[in-house]
């Protein structure tokens, strides 16, 4: 069984990595092809299209920046739709919306083939380590045939519902972190105003009922002023500005989501939109 | 050395508890009397008034409602104040304002004793296990003298800085668990629009980035439909109340905390001022 690998940046190549270290042969296509060098030096299959990648692979993954790129790549010119895809899987990695992620899986059960939408989180760390969540949708006997795959790179999978669900449940998760993110943001804003010492203001804290992950990890960093993107601004406001127009679909209020969306826009004006998600502070540090 | 006791709630009369086991003679008074019996049958002794309970005691503390309350009994007809506080250290570990918190400690120190702000968190059941945390603002050789008695309810105690920095790291606490249960909140709602399986969304969310204490704790109850408090949405509201107040002194805007005291207060509107904070979430979901 042959994989195919659409779009290799930082998250796409280490993902790929893992693939190649467990034997599997991997071809790969990326807009950017200098960016595919290290992977067909470790033993990857460059192909000149999305199209020639689907072609020649059982499981096509992809993983891109936004849903217009995941558009291109598989509605497109020499798109993944345009080869021969029965019995075959595509697997798009990408956040994107759980609209198109429907219109992917009605197509490609259109062709003879099937498909999962399974965005992932935890970010470069998680990809290089192996030990990404991934959120899928589907059917569940196709995604017990990639769950194989998926291993490869991720330490939790779960089947989140049908087609788009995998896209509706990173929405969630995206949800839940624009909460973490202010709320960490102003906390910091305070305890510094206050003149505490924030080091043992994040001791106290993370020990009980404000414990949690954003505090634990970015919270040191923006104390050593690490601003550099596990996970950068720009895509956060892609995800927000995606999970508030299925929020409007879906005829529900999300005023919180909403605030963040329209900080982390402002922060993006700033020039800070391929800085982290910490530099949220920024809105409030910058003229000190 | 005697310890006084003054507001003998749920969380006051766990404390009390602790104390006794630890074989200390512990003098309470609270506005309610009958509250305290359970606490007389275990060994504690009544005294008529906060005055009273001061004459007999060493180390005072006190845990009561709003700063209203904490004025009385401090500086009352009858409160600590009227008092001999030579030597003696007094312990409002009532969630209060900083300012108060200093003006407590400039009388005690005026009448030749001391005092510390001392705010927890952890609740009714960190209070019943003895594992409290306790942010403590005052002199550091005070604070140490405190420390056996903090250690017989707390798992956690730092000093956090001068007199009011207790409630100021309350404060930053309070700040951080706005972000928390707002975004669990909306993440909750949106999940059930999008018509996920919210167990599976919770269990997917909770070992990566999204992960925090509120998600842990709180959705499962949401669940269950288990809205009886840990924590009070009125005094929730009250502290955030009190952070808001502080943030304007302070010269800083903290928006997403502005929102989710107005979210709070509509919440108190509808009827559920003595609901735990979870019962956010019937803003969306009281309708259906």
């Amino acid at each position: 069984m042959e994989i195919g690998f659409i779009g290799t940046g930082v998250m796409g190549a280490a993902i790929v990595q893992h693939m190649l270290k467990a034997g599997k042969t991997v071809n790969v296509y990326n807009r950017t092809k200098s960016k595919t060098t290290p992977l067909v030096e470790a033993g990857a299959h460059w192909q000149e299209s999305p199209q020639a990648v689907a072609e020649k692979s059982q499981i096509v993954f992809s993983m891109v920046g936004y849903p217009q790129d995941v558009e291109e790549i598989y509605f497109g010119k020499q798109g993944i739709f345009k080869a021969d895809l029965t019995k075959k899987i595509v697997v798009d990695l990408t956040t994107s919306t759980p609209t198109l992620a429907t219109k992917i899986y009605e197509a490609a059960k259109n062709k003879g083939g099937n498909s999962l939408d399974a965005p992932v989180s935890g970010g470069d760390i998680g990809a290089k380590n192996g030990t990404l969540t991934v959120m899928v949708g589907g059917e569940k006997a196709i995604f017990q045939e990639v769950m194989p795959v998926f291993n490869f790179f991720s330490s939790k999978v779960n089947l989140q519902g049908t087609a788009g669900a995998g896209q509706h449940t990173k929405m969630a998760n995206q949800i839940m972190i624009a909460g973490t993110m202010t709320g960490m943001t102003e906390m910091l804003v305070y305890a510094k105003a206050a003149k505490l010492d924030i080091p043992t203001v994040l001791d106290t804290l993370g020990g009980g009922g404000a414990a949690n992950w954003s505090l634990a990890n970015y919270a040191p960093r923006i104390l050593k002023n690490e601003y550099s993107p596990g996970f950068f601004v720009k895509h956060f406001i892609k995800d927000l500005g995606i999970a508030l127009a299925e929020a409007e679909k879906l005829a529900i209020s999300l005023p919180a989501t909403e605030l963040a969306k329209k900080l982390y826009d402002n922060l993006a004006e700033k020039g800070y939109e391929n800085a982290g998600t910490q530099a949220l502070i920024k809105l409030w540090w910058e003229d000190e």
